[in-house]
């Protein structure tokens, strides 16, 4: 028997990923830049077991039905194959999310698993490669590996595309990301459905493309140089354009809500009125603002004269993946 | 004393104008179609006078400042060249708006000046030319000059820029266009402004002006087989695109606010309730919704649980300009 258990935190991409170069290898199609965040993270706990017949998946303690159970067969079928390993698996995976609002994240359930899963079977895997494995995941999984900033770096294959983390000198401690948990939400189209609907027919995607590199850089200069206006201001800007994108599809799509156009409104209000904060938003209606930690109470206190209390969400910036425990037996 | 007197209807374009390739001129980046209403118009009365020794612009019983009369007085300039006059005239300007909503347009008063102020001067001017004549007070005012769909041609230069008639078999009359006038306007760039800024910067400019032939070609198919479906879905994929385009600017904007959002996605909700509508949006946080006159009452009573009575104002396809009179004395 062995078992692994690892804690990975979600992030929240600044430059966002956005269409895939390559589905199978989940290899994207532009680089992107994240921040890693401490209130909402996965604990997963693996342990191979020649005792077991199948795969079994438990997540937030509920037993889980075949779709999902293969998805995570697929992968730990990656990590068997390093591994040189045949023995089949119970996964258990605890998502920490302050409401119930929805927000569980690919991002740090894949990369909790990769890490508890590499762990178990002794894989040793540099952070380089860790990334590379919970990329096969789930896309974004591959920035959770670190803690404050990561770059996913694309790469051109499945050797050369994973994350780095992005030197910073702890500016990430000055920052704040507040979530707005949206109500309204429309219908989903997935994030994986959207991009992918995005690449292939938008009109606009060969200018999203073309303005990531700037953009990026832009981002990274913003770090090294502590400027969080720049920094809030190429978030904005790479949010609106990779939301712009699905404007131009066909059929054309959104993923705002009313309630989101009003949270984003109040972002500009609220910077109109002399307090810096920007936002952010994902394949979803919710909405994250992204500002210095010293305002966060005045644009939590804007927020919530026309939000719920529970819809609003602090994050600060999270730590790198953990391993927890690992042992052979 | 040579006067005259017009009364123009305002346009909504369906496929939208969006960025000049000649600021001065006004000639457009892209051809664009619109369709004529009776809700919204514009009297004008025109006479030019030996006893002035300025020109006057009354707008709404009310006589208009420096500014606004300078713009006038510029766009009188032209009609003088033509017909080789020196006199200054008094403008005065009705605009016809169920409320007071802020929805007076500049394509019906522009119209409307150009029609009476060429016919005040005995211009006799063709519709082709009466077009070209009010495209260089305001571009959307040139496809006012017809009643039904309309479509300006971008054309080339001063001479070759004007609206023409969309052989239609009176289509338009099996339609309605239900405006839904939004209280929770953002701050105002203006369409002038807008269409600039996005020319000049926006990195989704060249996917608009690739896309546009083909949904003007499908608009007008869809008008030529009466095909109400396949014209609503050009219609918001070109207001969807047109509005994404300001996405990524620089800096980014938006005309949208959280009511337009909350307008735009009942439309959608409808439509899947299996009711045919579509919107489309300008410059501006208004959305109007374009529906089969059969069923607009239904559309009506759906956004009636949203938005209040007097938000909601129904319009169907309007008449060319007319020439209401004119004298010479």
């Amino acid at each position: 028997m062995f078992s692994g258990k690892a804690r990975a935190y979600t992030n929240i991409a600044l430059i966002k990923y956005w269409g895939k170069e390559n589905q199978e290898l989940i290899i994207p199609m532009n680089n992107s830049l994240s921040l890693t965040l401490d209130a909402f993270y996965t604990e997963t706990t693996v342990i191979f077991s020649e005792e077991l017949t199948e795969d079994r998946f438990y997540l937030d303690n509920q037993l889980q039905d075949p779709k999902a159970t293969l998805n995570v067969s697929r992968f730990l079928d990656l990590v068997r194959q390093k591994a040189d390993c045949s023995l089949y698996a119970t996964v258990k995976s605890q998502n920490f999310v302050p409401t119930a609002a929805g927000l569980a994240s690919s991002a740090s359930g894949l990369a909790a698993l990769a890490g508890a899963a590499s762990a178990a079977l002794n894989l040793a895997l540099s952070p380089a490669e860790l990334s590379r494995l919970a990329r096969r995941g789930s896309g974004s999984a591959c920035r959770s590996i670190y803690g404050g900033f990561a770059e996913w770096q694309k790469g051109t294959s499945d050797e050369t595309s994973y994350a780095v983390e992005v030197p910073s000198n702890g500016f990430e401690d000055e920052l704040s990301m507040l979530f707005v948990v949206v109500n309204d939400a429309q219908k989903d189209i997935s994030s994986r459905d959207g991009m992918q609907r995005t690449v292939e027919t938008s009109a606009f995607y060969d200018g999203w493309l073309q303005t990531v590199p700037q953009d990026l850089q832009k981002a990274k200069q913003a770090i090294a140089e502590r400027n969080f206006a720049a920094l809030g201001e190429v978030t904005e800007a790479s949010a609106l354009k990779m939301h712009g994108t699905t404007l131009a599809a066909n059929p054309p799509f959104t993923y705002w809500s009313a309630e989101s156009m009003l949270a984003m409104n109040l972002v500009r209000q609220i910077r109109t009125a002399g307090i810096p904060c920007y936002f952010t938003m994902d394949a979803g209606p919710n909405v994250k603002i992204l500002v210095e930690r010293k305002n966060e109470a005045m644009v939590q206190a804007a927020l919530a004269e026309h939000f719920a209390p529970q819809q609003l969400i602090l994050a600060h910036a999270g730590p790198k993946i953990e391993i927890l425990s690992k042992e052979d037996a």
